[in-house]
């Protein structure tokens, strides 16, 4: 194995608690998460390579408990470190089967929770590594790759009795002849963005009615407003938005696990004249057949859920029972980029839209990614389809992104838009940066 | 609040990173973790208390990542560090609401994985110290409460659409008048075990042989088999079984998730005919459609399932749908006893037999207590029920299981039988230990 002595190996996975205050401007508030700080347990991957390419990639959390989910990528440090680069990033299907299904690590899901998201953050910042290396952004690495190396990417266990990979396979090569013109389209267009900025609960008329304005003018055609505290309020707010952005606004909202499921019903009745694009985490996200029973009392009010859905074993079911009108897949919840594809195929078996969750901290920055791979290879389809859009912290990114009339611009550096300003790194770091000791 | 400054206060939340090197003798393998090292996240809760009793509670996990669940107790300490001892201890319902429903730290499940399992090991200490204040063992202290206190413990939340706090209430009232004579009954004749300690994949079919032989001869009416790896294995395992055992012993087996669906159906109907009391998790314990699935299609056949079920509303729905034959709740998996009083009253309400899932290291220590509440307070039955019991680290245990003609004995001494020799935690410290760094 003289070859393999040379080859370059991973030498490290380094691990980051970074930490906003934005509890301190009630950003990001709503009816279960009254005063988050946004946080990320940040994972570097570092290699022998001459190329000097790290491979950044992240657990989004808010606030406590962001050294749990830092510990936990660190667990994962010795499945990673010393393996052959090469050989591991021409197969990250493999390395995600090894690293999610690890015999002892699974226990403490198995996945979901922190070690699945920890699990996800150390895949994310591979495919950061890849892109890197292969000079492309991720969107595009993974829509340029055949539909069978897609179909590599997946784990399908325990989705044999939904989605079996020839099935996978024939969805992937339906949409492959469109590829580069749907590529040429989004690069000169982009892609549809919403706006959860006005929506925070913790706002007040004024500021509602203010940020409704600029998101009209900013071009978006959709927004999301959190619910659930208290109905008449929700209507007020619901009214306001409407009032300020007129009749084509789609306008979302968010109860963010609120409801029992009789009570969902209810409250999601109280509001239906009130024109509401879609209703988002109505009760419990493990609540699978809650989901169910509310989408057929509302019916047709759609339902969309996905930003705290553990896997893809359970996006499997709410979509078998058509619970799901919109599916939310989340960047850094499940075990990354490959199972994010393993939901997409999911998604576009049931002919569920996907509109990716994001906000907090990067998570704009890596689900533009999968929403554009799923427009150019998956569904191939940008209708009733929208990427959650939130104006925080964005600056903190060396490739933040880009939004232009209500759309975010494909990106076109290198990776995933996955790493973070080492200056921010060091100013957030939990607790002893400046930000905190500073107390701003 | 003179009272309060003098009143004892809880002043450490101790946690300790315990393994045990049991994958040496391959004691625990089954068709998912070949190779576990039993271990412990343990917590001791600290207070300023003339009485010096202290609270012990822990999460299981089978080795890798025992690091990780230590640091989620770790970050449970300032929810609980401080706070009066006696107030605390009184509202159990209260406390246990808090740690479940911390705005920030939910997002690292919600309720689910390690910081869920986390919340478990802290809210199980305190019932530890609660049970060894008032000199009485766990499952004495619930038996003994009122119903409406022992509803007071329960959450609600995500509930509302199968168990209502007044039908909670009147199943418990309902059970109450034979309270003293099943309390009686638990005392003189103990608690059914069934044993899986012959069942492990790693076995030889000799020591297969001998330890089926040994489970008879030791009274026991239960035992159970891993499966999954291979059918034909399977088959001539169950027939050993049975022919060393005879034809009135419950012989079930566990496929520890190993299935997909139709795969699960396949096996389990060759299993067929050799006389298997119950299946336990065929496939992912995430898929409750599955199991309704499987259930179904291998009916009369009977499923059992709960030692990776993350919490009540998964619990729920797996009722809902009567899939599940016999529930398995675990004592680490979801938070603590409060959410097991939930998890019992579930099925109780569907009437679903409760066999607790045990081994590892502790458990059986700890589902005992669960199992004799059930007994004597709510279901009020022994029918179809039966505790696992594993023969395997109960000697670092103050005061283990004891085990006499196949049955668990009442536990006499206050407290959760939870606490561990101080001696093995020491020689079984995280890589610390003399058993870690002498190698055995």
């Amino acid at each position: 194995m003289i070859h393999g002595m040379y080859s370059p190996r991973i030498t490290a996975l380094e691990v980051h608690d970074v930490r906003f205050p934005t509890s301190r401007a009630l950003d990001g508030s709503d009816a279960m998460h009254p005063d988050p700080d946004y946080s990320a347990a940040y994972a570097v991957v570092r290699t022998s390579a001459a190329d000097g390419h790290t491979g950044h990639g992240f657990a989004f959390t808010i606030g406590r408990g962001n050294e749990v989910q830092a510990a936990a990528i660190e667990a994962l440090a010795p499945l990673v470190v010393g393996r052959p680069v090469d050989e591991t990033l021409a197969d990250p299907g493999g390395l995600s089967r090894e690293l999610v299904h690890d015999s002892q690590l699974r226990w403490l899901g198995p996945e979901k929770g922190v070690i699945h998201m920890a699990t996800g953050a150390v895949i994310n910042a591979m495919w950061d590594l890849k892109a890197k290396r292969t000079g492309q952004p991720v969107w595009q690495l993974l829509a340029e790759m055949s539909p069978q190396d897609l179909v590599d990417l997946v784990d399908f266990r325990y989705l044999a009795d939904v989605l079996r990979p020839d099935e996978a396979l024939a969805i992937l090569e339906a949409t492959q002849p469109g590829r580069a013109e749907r590529a040429a389209r989004l690069r000169s267009e982009g892609y549809p963005a919403y706006t959860t900025t006005p929506g925070w609960l913790g706002y007040t008329d004024d500021k509602l009615r203010r940020l409704c304005k600029q998101a009209v003018e900013q071009g978006f055609g959709q927004l999301k407003l959190k619910i659930g505290r208290d109905v008449t309020e929700d209507v007020r707010r619901l009214t306001i938005a409407r009032e300020v952005c007129g009749p084509i606004m789609r306008i979302a909202v968010d109860a963010n696990q609120r409801f029992e499921v009789d009570e969902a019903i209810e409250w999601i009745q109280a509001l239906a004249p009130y024109d509401v694009w879609w209703v988002e985490e109505p009760t419990s996200p493990d609540d699978i057949l809650g989901y169910a029973a509310i989408a057929r009392a509302v019916d047709p009010i759609p339902l969309a859920a996905g930003e705290h859905v553990p896997n893809r074993v359970v996006f499997k079911q709410l979509l078998q029972l058509g619970a799901l009108s919109y599916l939310q897949l989340d960047a850094t919840r499940v075990a990354g980029v490959n199972e994010n594809v393993a939901i997409l195929l999911l998604a576009a078996k049931f002919g569920v839209p996907v509109c990716p969750h994001a906000g907090g901290v990067g998570l704009c920055e890596l689900v533009q990614h999968l929403a554009m791979f799923d427009y150019v290879a998956v569904s191939g389809s940008l209708d009733r389809r929208a990427v959650e859009y939130v104006d925080h912290l964005h600056e903190h990114f060396v490739d933040p992104v880009v939004l232009r009339d209500g759309r975010y611009r494909a990106p076109t550096a290198a990776g995933f838009s996955s790493t973070m300003r080492p200056e921010s790194l060091v100013r957030y770091s939990y607790p002893g940066g400046e930000a905190w000791t500073e107390g701003g």
